[in-house]
């Protein structure tokens, strides 16, 4: 820290003189620097693959070579498509918990054990931390946050949030002058993947899926990735990050893609609009209204333009107006660019500085906000029976929760089952009216089957 | 700098202790920092004006309270919009030099004088300085760089490039782990608007220049913006930071607004193109290939949709991948945002090691590079005579230059005495094999008025 030990501003015959820094590669500054790794999946092998194949752009970049110390995996025998000596890899957490000259670890484990315990574990042994594991960050965040400050140690994140997009520091570096009042994102690009391919191709969601799992976009078990659970974690970080407060993952209203269908695509082009799985948060004086799921997003906006597996993150600050960002949201070496820049940002220093930064805005944060769904006008799809009076009986519904319609289109019905489907677009009104509303049509016995609600988002 | 005192890893029975950091916020570090500021126009007083209307956020981003102790002006009499102390404005320098107490300066002058002579006097009297000046870096970046380093201080200019965009923060620290290969941006706000407007509109250049003065979009004074060297300036910077090689902002290709007219926005329309002012920088294995100026760039590509006194910057990393920013790239507030985050970058002790970090790099990069104007598709506008064997006469200088053709639009003549316009559109080549062909047609006796010859953008 630079400025607890601040240079003495002493005049001397007119000029003043300044101790000047140690410089960044300056002789006391050659040694390298030690690093351990836990996991070596696809970003485990990316981040070994950018330290070997970029060593010299690093080692400058660092002031110090980086060198892999030691690896551990759970099963060091399997074959792996980087090779690493013997005694660089092993099962065993002494291995780098016990190593004194390993002073920076990443930690490229997924899911939530034993990824904790060994986080708890690295930080009470002094190690500074790099993670790309989101789950684990949402759900046990402030535990590891008290953690690294309790043993004044440093965990950098960059990569838990849109892969290679530098949101982490954009939000936590650049915007610190900023009260920031939303963010808004398409978090996820295994749903994005999806629905740019139903839109593209007018396949079914479940033939795109298997297309998505065949080319390496989506997971044996892609549950986290559809059911908007992956979305929600990255914004409750970056609700932590923008808004300094932990808000629970799993408080945050959440919609997966399961109402998407080609009629519902199909509906959302006739009205100008794609249909995005979008995480919203945004501030009001007492309040955080969020929400990760499906949209109706108005074309021409850059989260409707965002295709295939990219990610994109719009943040508006009062100072800076709206910034957007964009780029390739995950996959093995976009993380591995943000694993990488983490690890060199922790060995020059910075890492520490904008973590205790961060921590230091998190606990002054106010309490007692309480969260909303926010303000947006809504799509409806209904598919309703064909007879006089439901419009009239429907509309009513609306109007009894104060919620005017902007307009509607009625189809005639592909098939009769299904009744006719029938779309209501309405003006903003708040989350909760809405959602009053489409429980009660939901009940009315004209209305055939489950109705599907969207947010639309016009900018 | 952390690393300098590193903590000695004692094994303690079973338990590794090691010296917690100082947290910002904590005891020894709640004394306020004193900031002093050279320049009091648009920026300086939208610096100002978040200092004050963010005094509480911003002192816990900082750890401390950011207290304005000297604001140096020309003119200490000029009446302002924002109110300070008498004692508090002065024109005299020595009352921020001679102020022991005072470690961060924001020089926010315009211009190359007296902006570099402060800045090393500064820099001399062991101040940190935060600056939004493009012109003075791109001019004098090696000499200012030099001081900076020698004097142990750091120079902080995220505001200098792309406004509130956070580019310079994530080229110099979060794609360190990557090798850049090409940047490209709309970096001029204000020639953007006027292009914009140019073509939602369908006005003349001088009529939308006038209303861009009117509105504020356009200085008094606009050469620098429309002739592109504002753009060459900033993009100058980005090399320096991306490729760690400081390019003398003259020698970039350069080329202002002078060739656009609403004939030539129509034909870019007719080909699916917008016309936009890019400048674009890529680098090649001993090769830079940079350049500034209008451009025909494809329809729904993010730098075509870039809108008004927007700027965008796209950076390809070939770890990262593609990525784009998009934001407002001046203005007072959005530059104030920059000014602002460099300002507590500096209190918490970030920009002293990403400056130490980027001289390192900078110093180490590899010399003797050869600077070219790359490869692209080119667009070729010539009004010619409507004459047998025009065609064949001009497309056969094309081939001599080994330049193979790729479409031919002809339309007839709006009015006699300009010729017939032509439109050639070239496969990718060479752009020097494209300027000595447009050398070789201009002096062709068919061609009517100089050729306007715009690269073709098509990602």
């Amino acid at each position: 820290m630079r400025h607890a030990a601040k240079y003495d501003f002493e005049e001397q015959s007119g000029t003043q003189t300044t101790p000047r820094r140690k410089h960044i590669g300056s002789d006391d500054m050659t040694h390298p620097v030690h690093l351990g790794l836990v996991g070596m999946g696809t970003v485990g092998t990316g981040v070994v693959r950018v330290l070997q194949d970029s060593a010299d752009h690093i080692s400058r970049q660092a002031g110090r070579p980086i060198i892999v110390e030691h690896v551990v995996v759970q099963n060091p025998q399997k074959p792996r498509s980087i090779e690493l000596p013997s005694d660089q890899l092993s099962s065993d957490m002494s291995q780098i918990t016990g190593n004194p000259s390993i002073s920076v670890v990443a930690v490229l484990l997924g899911g939530l054990e034993p990824a904790r315990t060994i986080c708890l574990d690295l930080l009470r042994s002094g190690k500074d931390l790099v993670t790309a594991n989101k789950a684990l960050l949402a759900e046990h965040g402030p535990e590891l946050f008290h953690a690294a400050r309790e043993a004044g140690r440093s965990i950098a994140f960059e990569a838990a949030i849109g892969g290679g997009i530098p949101i982490v520091a954009a939000i936590s570096e650049c915007l610190t002058g900023n009260r920031i009042s939303s963010i808004r994102g398409i978090l996820n690009g295994t749903s994005n993947f999806i629905l740019t391919k139903m839109e593209q191709d007018g396949s079914a969601y479940q033939d795109v899926l298997a297309l998505a799992q065949s080319e390496g976009y989506a997971e044996a078990d892609p549950t986290m990735d559809v059911d908007g659970t992956d979305a929600t974690q990255k914004l409750a970080l970056l609700v932590h990050l923008a808004f300094g407060q932990w808000v629970p993952w799993a408080s945050i209203p959440r919609f997966g893609l399961e109402s998407v269908d080609q009629e519902l695509l199909r509906f959302a082009d006739e009205l100008g609009c794609r249909i995005r799985v979008v995480a919203d948060a945004s501030r009001g004086d007492k309040t955080l209204s969020l929400r990760v799921g499906p949209a109706l997003v108005r074309k021409g906006t850059p989260l409707a333009e965002t295709q295939g597996a990219f990610n994109a993150v719009s943040v508006v600050g009062d100072a800076v107006g709206p910034l957007f960002f964009h780029g390739l949201g995950a996959g093995q070496m976009p993380t591995a660019s943000a694993v990488v820049a983490d690890i060199i940002g922790t060995v020059v220093g910075r890492s520490a500085i904008t973590f205790q930064q961060a921590s230091a805005v998190g606990m002054s944060a106010q309490s007692g906000t309480s969260i909303h769904g926010g303000q947006n006008p809504s799509f409806l799809r209904l598919h309703v029976a064909d007879a006089p009076g439901v419009l009239a009986d429907l509309t009513g519904i609306l109007g009894a929760q104060g919620i005017s319609i902007d307009s509607v289109i009625q189809h005639p019905a592909e098939k009769e089952q299904s009744g006719v489907p029938l779309i209501i677009m309405t003006h903003c009104c708040p989350t909760e009216a809405v959602d009053r509303a489409v429980d009660a049509l939901n009940k009315n016995p004209a209305v055939r089957s489950p109705i599907c609600c969207l947010p639309v988002i016009n900018e």
